[in-house]
């Protein structure tokens, strides 16, 4: 395996996620290029230090990159993958940051031959965007799902895991399939069930000047991830449709069972049940 | 108005929000005295030096109150209010810092003639409980409801105000039913659905060891105050009942809708709706 340090390393988009792995990856290899669509944003992230250079030309800021990472929304990635091929040089890996796997993937196995692709999936962010927003840190400590495909060499794999080690994270091998369901649960779902708090209150007490004086931490937390980006958040939720529909029946299946429980005044069942979802809980983040 | 420094106040349950409270006023206040059930949570808090005595006898803790504050879960305090009133001197503040106020607030009104009594409910809270847990600046910068009753004096609200301001909150005056209806949403909604979002995990997710390294920020921000304690939130849910099922109710017509967007793979409309939800976030919390 060639050392980082040797390695041309190409982030295509520079929002917060790829700003972020430019930034933490930047000093580590040979060199860190970004390539975006404003030449504004190459401009904020030389002024930052997280590129060694920038450019708004796609073809040239891959033609000589021994890794390229994909930091676009997961729709734009998939246009990505049908016209980058033969953009890239031979042996180079092409691993991306998409939060849904499954197609993703399918597309990357029609990718030509020279090129070794790989899944990638941090499970980290932010509720802001944009390379303003871009912190080198934010992938300290962070799982970083990587799918690889049955034509994805050794080699390439053993660079996908030190890559992600390089900027903090803790590489896991996942199936894509594996990866959407889990996803669908862990992450997908929490942005809805958010989005659909913050459109009550909005539909009801926010009307109330009152509501806005004491909306308090439960609220804040439980709704932060209704404040991600939008862009990003439509491409995850229409390609991983299938998964989040189903986590939605069983949530929406859960939250009946409590308002049951709550309706009938059934104190002592409500106790158990939640009891032993606060023991769930204190489990999951000890 | 007497001042905070020539006044004894009595703490009734020293548990997160009680201890938190009386470690806030100690020093502030002639004397701050705790009653718990249990030796050990005095000797606690005595240790802490968050409170100036403590007893396990109501009668003894309350004799010489020029304020008593009740601290204990909301049935705890309904039960409380029916036996309190007699062991209390005259003109005697009691104020409690229950979650709902309407219940509260109608047994307030029963209590003997010479009690000034006064409703309070703190914007605050951990999803830890105990002494252990008491934090004395977790009150600070939350808003404190205050519900008087009409008997309530002008002089018992000012010192209700006080009160508050030393701890260092922000009082705000609610009527009881309408600060019900607004923290069945604010923060009783936000337990439910945090609740369901775990229960979803554990039902599916949670089997697969692979969630637990990938349970990331969003899922543990949205299900965070599903670890709050749980006698607190059954005594919340059962004496707020009617307003958090018509909150549940416009909660699962909006997620219903969202699923309904995410179905038909409605981009344009799914674009839209998220927009406007994100906008709204931002607005809540700038």
């Amino acid at each position: 395996m060639r050392e980082l340090a040797d390695i041309r390393v190409t982030i295509v988009g520079l929002g917060l996620m790829g700003g972020s792995l430019a930034g933490a990856l930047y000093g580590q290899c040979r060199a860190v290029v970004g390539v975006a669509r404003r030449a504004e944003t190459i401009e904020t992230a030389l002024a930052r230090g997280l590129v060694d250079r920038g450019t708004t030309d796609l073809a040239d800021g891959v033609r000589e990159a021994d890794v390229v990472i994909m930091a676009t929304p997961v729709r734009v990635i998939l246009r990505l993958l049908a016209e980058i091929g033969p953009l890239l040089p031979a042996g180079c890996l092409l691993m991306d940051l998409g939060s849904t796997k499954a197609h993703i993937v399918a597309e990357m196995a029609r990718l030509p031959d020279h090129i070794q692709p790989l899944g990638g999936h941090p499970m980290c962010g932010k509720e802001v965007s944009g390379i303003e927003a871009a912190d080198p840190t934010i992938y300290h400590g962070c799982t970083f799902i990587l799918t690889p495909l049955p034509r994805t060499s050794e080699a390439a794999l053993v660079l996908g895991h030190a890559l992600a080690e390089a900027v903090g994270a803790c590489p896991l091998v996942l199936e894509p399939e594996r990866q959407d369901y889990l996803v669908a649960t862990v992450s997908h779902l929490p942005y809805l069930l958010a989005c659909a708090l913050v459109g009550t209150a909005d539909a009801t007490t926010s009307a109330d000047t009152a509501m806005w004086e004491i909306v308090a931490g439960g609220f804040r937390d439980t709704s932060r991830v209704a404040g991600s980006d939008v862009t990003m958040m439509v491409d995850i939720l229409l390609t991983n449709r299938g998964e989040v529909l189903k986590a939605l029946e069983t949530y929406q299946a859960q939250l009946g069972d409590l308002a049951r429980l709550v309706e009938a005044g059934d104190e002592e069942e409500l106790r158990t049940v939640l009891s032993a979802i606060r023991e769930e809980r204190l489990r999951m983040f000890r």
